[in-house]
């Protein structure tokens, strides 16, 4: 376990959802969780035993600070909610310890740029835990779509992240809980992230809220918002998130040439496999009687969790902090670059809420 | 022929895609064509010979009028430029002769209004050719997610009808060939009438283009648009139609407790084959590894050309007709309450445009 090739995690919060998170690691090759901490003393004994982390492996801290300076820890999985977040994992940082954060990694971008900042100059690792991103799935549409120019220049696109919340359990979605941002930072994240994934990363030049679509609970926090996002002259993105909507989870997008269709990106439906469907150069057949071609279907083996997109992030992670720990790799600037345009989106978006729905420009 | 079971059509206009009505009224066993007219003679005889009309049995005209005083015809099939449409169909009714037509069937409601008015003061039946709305898949949708509340409550909608055309079409597409309304009208009909139809025909209370969403060309047709729909507090539609874009005809409807799915909503991929997706109770599994449901294909076998829907719409039609005839039925106000619905939407969001992409309240 002292191998330079083993990352050694430590836990800044012992949520139930951070049990996915352990199990991914336990699974791989070349990480270990020896660490984990929350502030309630209880709660993190009682993950321990509930995640099978024995305690002669496994150090439970009652403080974050502790885990904080336990040598041990190579690097920190953030789940706390996430008006917290941006403390810890500047603290994070600032111990040399690399930082694997969950989404939104914070309030804002001046919060976010904070954290990036630490990271670089302590020369640790910043990722946040958008998993799809890191899909195999999500990668070969990258490089059979969009590279390939098989879709032409993205037109339109649909994307949305909606989750019902129990209506007892909305009024808990306080600005102390998940800031004021709600529903945007929380659900938005993921198909602002996907509409600018689909760009390449390209900016919006501007950002609207649908006035009709906001919704606000009575200490204003926004649990459901659409928007649509203005690429350039031609392309138009539509987002939606909502506490108040059944799951939904669709990307819908249309090329001067082709268009690709998922309804799971986020988590695929199943963990050992997943799809996509695209057309290219569809039209009517002569008549209109149908289509020149019907919906291709791509379906990738995940090979149970080896393959999974948690798997597959903790891969790619563990890859930079073991190449920085030998001294091979610097930081990889693309992740904390993802992380902050999609959070400058966010930020963008909240504003058009907060001024009456008005054009936010970019 | 003669037989009252049979309904005799006229074609005013032979637009090549005319072709597909005359096929489904030949396979029909209820129906017959035994006239057409196009103010083009030689059009009307490249027409009948290219469609196997033979002359002892269809007479050829070279103008609307001498078909409209044919009394062998019972019912007319107009597919001109919906810049003529309402002048003859209006001219159709008072001839007392059933009308359908090709979407959109007027420039605006209140042309519309004026059609359905000589219909109704003619005894004569309305319809127009918005096919989708036949199709057995169609009906299923409604009674089996909707009207069970498999569904719950629509909350969220997003459709859509893009085809492209040629860059140098654009230009030619002008006020005298379509309208100003340009690809509201002409292909807006479509995603405007599947959200009123997932709403069971309530309107929307207001309506808004996204201005960065809006092309027109150099003379001021509409080429592109995306709106959002507001149905009472919790309810929003996105549509999209654009002749910029690939060919897409998405229709994704979220409810309170499921949602359903096609890409294929106006034409099927297949004629002979239809299908659609829904999920319902959907939640990600403990752990968010993946889905507790799938989504559930339901298959529609539609029997090659018999049960296609553009079949099953000239059924209904034939259906009504006869009925009128035999004096059991009176003409269906259902199908220009939906007709007028439809175009009251596309009126409202062509004047959104108008006025700067601003709301417009119905």
């Amino acid at each position: 376990m002292a191998d330079n090739k083993t990352v050694r995690f430590g836990l800044l919060g012992c949520i139930r959802f951070a049990s996915k998170f352990v199990r991914t690691v336990t699974q791989s090759s070349n990480s270990v969780i020896v660490a984990i901490s929350d502030p309630s003393l209880e709660t993190a004994k009682t993950f321990a035993a509930a995640n099978d982390l024995s305690p002669e492996n496994v150090a439970v801290y009652g403080s974050y600070e502790e885990l904080l300076n336990d040598a041990n820890v190579d690097a920190v999985y953030l789940t706390m909610p996430v008006t917290q977040r941006g403390k810890w994992a500047v603290m994070t940082a600032e111990m040399k310890k690399h930082v694997l954060i969950e989404k939104p990694p914070a309030l804002d971008a001046t919060e976010l740029d904070k954290i990036v900042e630490a990271c670089e100059r302590n020369g640790v690792q910043f990722m946040d835990g958008t998993i799809w991103l890191h899909h195999q799935r999500t990668v070969k549409i990258k490089e059979t779509l969009f590279d390939s120019g098989l879709l032409g220049d993205v037109r339109h696109m649909y994307t949305t992240m909606t989750t019902p919340v129990p209506e007892q359990v909305l009024e808990r979605l306080t600005k102390e809980a998940m800031g004021l941002a709600g529903a945007i930072g929380e659900l938005g994240w993921y198909p602002i992230g996907a509409a600018l994934w689909a760009m390449s990363y390209q900016m919006p030049i501007s950002v609207r809220a649908m006035p009709s679509s906001v919704s606000t609970n009575s200490v204003g926090t926004i649990l459901s918002c659409s928007a649509s996002l203005q690429f350039g002259s031609t392309t138009t993105a539509i987002v939606h998130c909502s506490f108040l909507s059944q799951l939904s989870t669709d990307l819908a997008i249309s090329g001067s040439k082709g268009s690709v269709q998922m309804n799971d990106y986020v988590i695929p439906y199943k963990e050992d496999t997943a799809w996509f469907e695209y057309t290219s150069g569809a039209k009517f057949v002569d008549m209109h009687t149908g289509w020149n071609v019907m919906p291709e279907r791509v379906t990738f083996d995940c090979g149970g969790t080896e393959e999974s997109q948690e798997a597959m992030m903790l891969r790619e992670f563990t890859r930079l902090v073991e190449g920085i720990k030998r001294g091979d790799l610097e930081a990889d600037h693309r992740w904390p670059e993802i992380s902050r345009k999609t959070q400058l989106v966010v930020d963008a978006l909240k504003k058009s809420v907060d001024i009456g729905c008005e054009v936010v420009h970019l």
